[in-house]
């Protein structure tokens, strides 16, 4: 649980706002790993221990550990609890559903009794929309992460549609924030879409903004932080392969810090630029 | 596998476009099958061993089982292949990603190899647009089912607005029409939506539609048929917690059973009214 004070006093003190995506596949992980009985989890738990002091949150794609199966799952929940308590934990799930069935969904992510998981957070993707939503902003202090803008090249097909709110994307926002305020949801917006960023800014001041797509994909921290950065810093930005497969020898955890600390002292730039810190 | 002259054949055969959605809720099933290693999975054995020959389709919901972990996903793993190859099996599971994700999430669904798990077909959400979609064409004979519009209250918020290609809902069938034809997609259009079936058939004369929210959410079969029926049937009309749940006691699998008969002799006449058998 980390409210949104704890989230910006994070930031503050780490000068960070970085989020070390866990989209860990056994085909990129270093080949000695694979004498462990899980080595995924134990790929993620020497990640984590190696990066824990430079990011704010960690957001494990749930994809790539449900490919496995069991095992898959069994290492996700072998990560989920070993991630520390000072970041904010994410599922990238995208989940949207029904009531009934987001409550189960709800169930799966955010009560460790009944699934033996708990994440802070999780990815909603809107389409069906306030059914989608309310049964996990039912968990006090539990936030919910909207789709809005992606950042890739499916995101042309509808998300830019032009409706009477404003592109589509602008009207998932615009009806979300009806739902919650920015204390409970945040939105998905791609780093690739520096310009949006100012749109969004004007309907969201005061929300986080999950950003992917910066490094591997191609986005610009730099422009991420001109459009979008607003008084409480109000981004959290993801990178995913280019931190966690920086090496793919015995030294990956330390490559993945370095790789990290790049990022961070970045980030304490804008930080510092924009007076944030 | 299930083509789709195959999945005609069942239903003229069947005499039956019944789907049977195996949302199974461990609160729900009868007491005395808690005595069972996997009651889930018992309890779904029996449902199915009592409505094989009346339907043409199951359609487990993913939340249901991943929200007992590990469990759960064990009780879906052995559902998955306790079920019968002439009926179409579909994960209810609405995950729509980006395209290296969406590959990852076609492994969990339809590569037993990798995930013991593999199902004829998904539903998926269309709100990444293309991304979310080709990674599980990419499996020949899999169908992708896209949410178009769906039957509770939360889809007044996205899918009917105005766009330049008619309501949202319409503007994804015309796009997703581009990515794949009738025999690989299929889209999901509730059952309280009876007169938008007609505007549906203009842009989708052909596919089948999967028709959730008969029974207990309320909508008229005879009315779905009226509009959405075309001269392959064209429809896989869902019902779940009216047939599974007709009975909590020790007769629950010959309740369903008898529910399920109620439906396929109320199909069978609706095949006959519009000439399909």
């Amino acid at each position: 649980m980390i409210s949104r004070e704890q989230l910006i006093q994070q930031i503050k003190q780490k000068k960070s706002f970085l989020c070390v995506g866990l989209d860990t596949d056994i085909d990129k992980i270093p080949a000695f790993l694979k004498q462990y009985p899980d080595p995924i989890f134990e790929f993620n738990k020497r990640i984590i221990d190696a990066t824990r002091d430079l990011c704010v949150a960690y957001k494990p794609n749930a994809a790539f550990y449900e490919k496995h199966g069991v095992k898959g799952l069994q290492s996700l929940i072998a990560t989920s609890r070993y991630l520390p308590e000072d970041c904010l934990s994410i599922i990238d799930a995208k989940r949207g559903d029904l009531g009934n069935t987001s409550e189960m969904y709800a169930k799966a992510f955010f009560d460790e009794a009944s699934s033996g998981m708990s994440f802070d957070s999780i990815t909603v993707s809107p389409y069906m929309g306030s059914d989608s939503v309310m049964s996990y902003l039912a968990y006090p202090d539990k936030w919910v992460i909207i789709l809005a803008l992606t950042s890739s090249i499916g995101s042309k097909d509808f998300q830019y549609l032009h409706t009477g709110e404003g592109y589509l994307y602008e009207a998932v926002i615009k009806k979300a924030n009806t739902w919650a305020g920015a204390d409970r949801i945040m939105y998905v917006v791609g780093a690739t879409k520096s310009l949006e960023f100012v749109d969004i800014r004007k309907i969201a001041p005061d929300h986080f903004l999950l950003v992917p797509g910066v490094g591997a994909q191609g986005g610009s921290l730099e422009e991420v932080c001109r459009y979008g950065m607003n008084k409480d810093c109000g981004l959290i930005v993801n990178a995913s392969r280019s931190i966690i497969y920086a090496s793919n020898g015995e030294d990956f955890a330390e490559a993945a810090r370095a790789e990290a600390l790049k990022v961070q002292q970045q980030m304490q730039v804008e930080l510092e630029k924009a007076g944030v810190i």
